[in-house]
């Protein structure tokens, strides 16, 4: 196993201790609630969120530890997203990492309930950061806040919901915006309510190109993006290198993305660990758009931009950047 | 119109004010989320916990205006909560305050991100209280873990967890544990099942007292007992005080729920705004389990412990004290 390798296994297992601590921790609740928490968040994954927010805030002079609350706070963050797309209503995915979604183990109503405690459990256990010293409740106060806006309707939920309605868009048809494949109406949709269900008033134009750029940029991305951020915050990045960090977040935020949309076409049921859903469900997605070649090009460019951001750097430990130049590099290779 | 009604009014139109202003101000959403957010919290009710929230704060010497986005948070909290637990996987409600309630309108899956977005502004929204100078970022964090934790497993939604069981609880076969009535199973459910679904590991016995005790300190309790601690963290109150207020919260969180549980069996469908699903669904109740007469006469008990608990707080402005003994009262007479 390579540096980097080693590296993201001993950090996703210092963030997978704590979280079984934090949810150990949780007073006065039923063991059912507590249980189907535990069983999304012990589901395994690669905790990348939780990684790059620790690297970030060591790149910026803090320790691992400093900032472990806020790091399985993301973690959590993640797994409540899982928990409630897997459900009948949205995605209605069965399999999620070779285990049976929370919802075929608990029901739908638990499944419901428990992330709606996991989404309300990271706020607490993010809140917990203020009383470590070295961060303080005024870094807390500005990282939490903005984090919480990476999380919701102008982030990740509204990536979401616009998700919601890209199914059957991946086809032909939907790219001249014909509807009848849209879940919620068997009518031709025009440009207007297209708009009104998958873009913020702010763009301009309602286009294939468009409403993708919007989802990659917040279903995925932004959480990624939060996780990078909350760790230069928390540590008390300013000025330029708040800007070259929030950068860097931005690429990889998208990178991720594109892999997914990548490895969703190229992996089996098997590797993936879930159903090819977006295939399924016809979904719009970068490799519907710009084909696999295209896909695979732009997240070059991308890690390009993002390792010249770390560059441009100035109050961090250079000693401590490598990880987060690594991370850019693993999340293109990454074939899992 | 009284004294009290006015303040209440009043109140209640300064939160709504600002809770429209602060979905008016989400950015990079698309449009049909934020109409479904704001369509439930513009949906009415009496906003009695952002004005709990405001009295408190004023109690011990802040403004109303020092302590407004954890109020409108507080409010956003209770919307989320309403609009999951009207979901088809839950109580599966058609009517809310007279209205089809979210999902009727904006589907099962708008109405479940509009409850996500929601709860994750709920913190964006708190968390921009620490930019008040007279409250700051300390006490601004410590209030929004206090929240947290009343609003989530521990909480608000580890009540609801036990809820969702306590259907046909109501009845005398529960009483006696036989479960045919229970959705999950139709096999015999021991104590110890129950007690895994529907109580804290800490709780030792297994009575329908003991369940019903849980599910109201927090299915409703925990909300209403953090909209009053909220207002007294972010004042600064200490001591004596916090254990006083708190003493109160309690007492008005648990009447609350009583008067819902009498109110249910006692109103029309027309009067109370939805249907008394309660009733339909044989929920272990207040009413069920010790009957009209029994329930009346413990809110009573309950109310002269809040209004006794006030008068012993000590740091706080005397002038400003009589909102939260009216609302004690208010609570008992709330006929609507």
């Amino acid at each position: 196993m390579n540096k980097f390798d080693t590296y993201l296994k001993e950090r996703a297992k210092l963030v997978e201790k704590n979280l079984a601590k934090y949810i150990a921790k949780i007073p006065n609740s039923p063991k059912i609630l507590t249980d189907a928490m535990d069983y999304s968040l012990q589901a395994g994954g690669k905790r990348v969120r939780p990684v790059l927010l620790m690297a970030t805030a060591e790149a910026f002079g803090k320790k691992a530890q400093d900032v472990l609350p806020a790091a399985c706070a993301v973690e959590m963050l993640h797994t409540y997203s899982l928990i409630h797309d897997d459900l009948p209503c949205m995605d209605n995915d069965d399999l999620r990492r070779g285990k049976p979604t929370n919802h075929k183990v608990f029901g739908e109503d638990l499944a419901l309930l428990a992330g709606d405690a996991l989404l309300t459990y990271v706020f607490e256990v993010f809140a917990q950061n203020g009383k470590i010293k070295s961060i303080g409740a005024g870094n807390t106060l500005s990282a939490l806040l903005n984090f919480a806006h990476c999380a919701g309707a102008s982030g990740m939920v509204g990536g979401q919901t616009a998700d919601v309605y890209a199914e059957g868009m991946g086809t032909q048809e939907a790219h001249s915006f014909r509807a009848d494949k849209l879940r919620r109406s068997s009518k031709l949709l025009t440009k207007k309510t297209l708009h009104y269900f998958m873009l913020p008033p702010q763009v301009k134009e309602t286009t294939p190109e468009t409403i993708l750029n919007y989802i990659h940029a917040n279903k995925t991305g932004a959480l990624i993006r939060g996780s990078v951020e909350t760790g230069a915050l928390l540590a008390g990045a300013k000025g330029s290198d708040l800007k070259y960090i929030q950068q860097y977040a931005n690429c990889i935020g998208l990178v991720f993305q594109i892999v997914d949309d990548i490895l969703d076409v190229t992996s089996s049921v098997k590797q993936l660990g879930k159903s090819n859903s977006d295939d399924k469900n016809g979904k719009l997605t970068f490799v519907s758009l710009y084909g696999l070649e295209g896909s695979r090009k732009h997240a070059q460019l991308l890690i390009a931009k993002a390792q010249k951001a770390l560059g441009c750097l100035k109050n961090v430990r250079q000693k401590n950047l490598w990880p987060l130049y690594e991370m850019a590099e693993f999340f293109k290779t990454r074939t899992y």
